[in-house]
């Protein structure tokens, strides 16, 4: 949920990320990449332990053209990867129920982002900090201004990993259900239903002091109006 | 979003399942493990080939004791892992950010559920008409029995891929932050933002002819109240 500048540009097709099956559904614009990476709050990140893959889930943020994993969740995987440190990170963002005619042409409408890469650790105190910032901003718009700042000590104890955005690719599927023409009449509703997350009002922790309510950021993001996932879909 | 039958009990500990750094956050009872499966909509499956780890999102359904992906997104994997079948699938609901008065404490209230095992395909036509019923319903419930089946051909084109549930583990957090009792009377408000999907009113495909509506059961499930998604929070 993060964006500073960054190069334009389109990244370069490899192997790995080259569509194979539905290749109109690719997409390697580093914007709309990013948009992606920067909307989603968790992705998952793979890796590999001799023979055994493993898919953790992970707060992600994007400063610039790297993608930071916070390390809580990541601290084991941290130490098995100086061994492995290729990894697979993917972001995916659920937009609507895709309901056909014919069971067999159900789906989901998503955007994914699929980005290949090697995780290293970060070590530089000043780089640390400024993820850390970001992780925060990720949960809440702002939050980081409303915060104490961490100390040295929690610097220190906070594990992050770094992955260069390099090779990535975008998936999209945004469009109406693929029933054949024939079926176009079938008496069976057919569409789309967007989805979308919601922010519920906030349960304040049982340890909290009665006045201390919630900032009137908190309570705006809260409540914002989110654009309608379902804006940008494709005509047939 | 699937459930039948399945025997009760807690999955085995491995040396893979056993949680290090939260072990308090680690689940192995079937029932709650399952219950994490039937309600996402889509997993990560993690695999391998040759060095690299790939992370691919796709549906995923729970039949008895065995988890399902739907092939399409799966299917170039499929092929690679005939090679390397073992597989890593996890499935992450994510149920509140976590906003606490320091920015190190800040997280995100979640369960997911991660799944060891081997991959294999589908082939047998009942297994296969079984579980593309479960997609459908996955996505819709009830939606099979208002569309048309898929003919012969249909399920011959469907690629799905079978997870034995055998080793698997759910994380849970779900508290308020971790602030230390020193900070509980800063003047910062802390808890948690409950987090949930939400669904729009549904977009007729341009296709569909105009006096065709959506059905009760698919108004229903759109408009259903959803059990709050922070109702279980642990007090601390």
């Amino acid at each position: 949920m993060t964006t500073t500048s960054h190069p334009t540009g389109q990244f370069e097709r490899s192997e790995r990320t080259k569509l194979r099956r539905f290749p109109d559904r690719a997409n390697y614009d580093r914007d709309e990449v990013y948009a992606v990476l920067d909307e989603a709050l968790v992705c998952h990140m793979g890796y590999q332990v001799e023979d055994q893959p493993y898919v953790i889930p992970t707060l992600c943020v994007r400063v610039g053209d790297a993608l930071y994993l916070h390390g809580s969740a990541a601290s084991r995987s941290l130490r098995n990867m100086n061994a492995a440190p290729r990894v697979c990170v993917t972001a995916t963002i659920i937009d609507g129920l895709v309901l056909a005619r014919t069971a067999f042409n159900h789906s989901i409408n998503y955007r994914s982002v699929v980005v290949f890469g090697e995780a290293e650790s970060v070590t530089d105190p000043d780089e640390k900090l400024l993820a850390l910032k970001q992780f925060t901003d990720a949960v809440v718009d702002e939050r980081w201004s409303e915060v104490r700042a961490p100390t040295t000590q929690e610097l220190k104890a906070t594990e992050i990993l770094k992955v260069e955005l390099l090779e990535a690719v975008m998936k999209v599927r945004n469009a109406p259900p693929a029933d054949e023409p024939e079926h176009f009449e079938d008496d069976t509703w057919a569409g789309v239903v967007p989805v979308g997350l919601t922010f519920y009002p906030p349960v304040p922790d049982p340890a909290l002091p009665d006045h201390i309510q919630p900032s009137a950021t908190l309570t705006e993001f809260i409540e914002r109006e989110r654009p309608h996932p379902f804006a940008g879909m494709r005509k047939r």
